[in-house]
């Protein structure tokens, strides 16, 4: 087996760092001896957190404290402080960074940059930033290609559950025409309650207070989060380009417990579910809408707030994923999965 | 991308060796715009065919050809015939050898013998055999890393649904304690028939007409093809090594119309499963079992003759794959996986 240490800089700190920084202290002597993987973290950077870099390395459990405590990266008691975060990427002796800065999912903005920087720069891009995989997931592969390095972001679509993976390696060689799937987890926790009697209203609040649903819940209940989805499933699986206008959206908002009840006595259960496919023409036909499945089809049985993928394949037919699809831990994780086929040498391909 | 040759040897030119050939026919171009590989099939030794041998590659048009028409493959009009089995592994110009010998699952031989020397010899071994993953994954596995060479048997356990490569690159540093599945498709299919009122008898011989079931069906019924499958799971996946005896086994045959009946009232269903799982003292329990799953649980709802696998994971928690688990193509469609990942240097670890 070969050995290779990375070395990693943070570009942003929040849950789903801290999260994958648990899981690598945790796994440290598994990593190594499964997998010859040796990670030290460099540098951190992160817009609220302050910003530090060690050359030989940061002792990521301090890091881990600090942060818990509601500290400065920049009490860190050793290394340089104060750079931003292209200096972080740019200036510092990381090979790997990843990328999960607080970004606008609509501009992409500042993951796009830092993602597009770093490439140039001849470093490896592991994110779970949506935003830039949307709008310019073929780009940012070209890019990598050109510059013999790596760009992974399995973490955009089902947290650590393996979808673009899934379909470019455990299923390499097949050929898939199109995919139908339950891609936001809030929107399936608030379609379970009702399917149990509670009202929409009571049923989006308790999501929101066990962390599924943001104060805002848009993205999720209108259906803007599994959009960009799609869109980057399309783009990676399908190998078809498709910009968020194609794709006819709607969410939850309109579904009453009359339509609920009604779907349930014709054994029946309403889903929101993401799709696309390639047409005959070649054309992509792509939607996020409410869908009323039998319960012969595995996505109406995906309970909770779980996720699932369905793949109609040439060779298998529909093959179906089911799996979390959010969560600090589960994300974090995603982050380590890109991180090992990194190590592998096997890289999503980007099309023409 | 690196670009590959791969020089075949067929040994056993059954249904799925034709399956195989038939999606690399169809696929030839996009394997090579999408993998960089160049497949030639040099040798084929089949102990009923019969065996030809051509240094430049045969055509497998032709080879098909023949086939279907029921001739030898000694009429293909030129290279060499007559090459057993072991002289095709050894003394051909192949480099990879497809073992799809006809074998007993017992004793796993002929295949043992064919895929021991040619790791031995220096070649790469993809076999859909069951018998020696059962009965030696571990050992050959140590043979192919100590040759440098490849062993390749996702097609093992669910044709070409991933399990293994699930397992080992989709899920990359995960941790899985345990798992469960659906791992035949006949049995699930017959209970799919006595759900819907059919006597079981009537619903074994349904199966059998569908091609599912083979004459002698006891392999399935009695649990014996899901145990072989648990092994595979438990050596591959849990890194545990068990042995046939270690396995608490019971077919489907004392499942009467009336325990089915009983479990719909209680909104239940009866599946065949078959499990393993670490205990805290680091042993494995193993089964394959008739067990009375509630409608929540994702296997429940696994319809048909297809297949299902749910991973318990550390980061992830249970996630689930649906597929078929059985079929000429699907299942030379795992050759095909293996073959790619071959190609990319991934490879199933051993043990210790």
């Amino acid at each position: 087996m070969n050995q290779m240490n990375v070395n990693i800089a943070f570009i942003g700190y929040g849950t789903v760092a801290q999260g994958f920084t648990e899981i690598i202290l945790e796994k440290e002597k598994k990593l190594h001896e499964l997998y010859g993987l040796t990670i030290k973290v460099v540098a951190i950077s992160d817009i609220m957190k302050g910003s530090v870099y060690e050359e030989n390395g940061l002792n990521m459990r301090d890091i881990l404290s600090l942060v818990k405590n509601g500290k400065s990266l920049e009490d860190y008691p050793a290394g340089v402080i104060g750079l931003n975060s292209l200096e972080t990427i740019t200036k510092t002796n990381a090979d790997t960074i990843l990328e999960v800065s607080y970004t606008d999912i609509i501009t992409g903005e500042p993951a796009l940059t830092h993602i597009r920087t770093a490439l140039r720069a001849g470093k490896n891009v592991i994110s779970t930033n949506k935003g830039p995989a949307v709008k310019q997931a073929d780009q940012l592969l070209k890019i990598a290609k050109k510059n013999k390095v790596y760009y992974g972001f399995e973490g955009t679509v089902l947290s650590g559950t393996p979808a673009l993976n899934l379909a470019q390696y455990a299923l390499s060689g097949i050929d898939i025409t199109e995919f139908r799937g339950i891609l936001n987890g809030t929107t399936n926790y608030i379609l379970a309650r009702m399917e149990e009697g509670m009202p929409y209203e009571e049923a989006l609040e308790k999501a929101q207070k066990l962390g599924y649903a943001e104060a805002d819940p848009t993205g999720d209940i209108e259906g803007l989060d599994a959009l960009g989805k799609v869109i980057i499933l399309t783009n990676v699986v399908l190998r078809k380009k498709i910009a968020l206008s194609d794709v006819k959206r709607q969410g939850i908002t309109n579904i009453s417990m009359n339509d609920i009840k009604k779907a349930q006595k014709q054994g029946r259960k309403w889903k929101l579910i993401g799709r696309a496919k390639i047409q005959k023409d070649g054309s992509v036909l792509a939607s996020v809408l409410p869908e009323k499945l039998p319960l012969s089809d595995p996505l109406a049985n995906v309970h909770e707030a779980a996720n699932a993928l369905t793949f109609i394949t040439d060779e298998l037919g529909p093959v179906t994923i089911i799996g979390p699809g959010a969560g600090r831990r589960e994300t974090g994780f995603a982050l380590l999965i890109d991180l090992i086929n990194m190590k592998n040498h096997i890289s999503f391909d980007s099309h023409n």
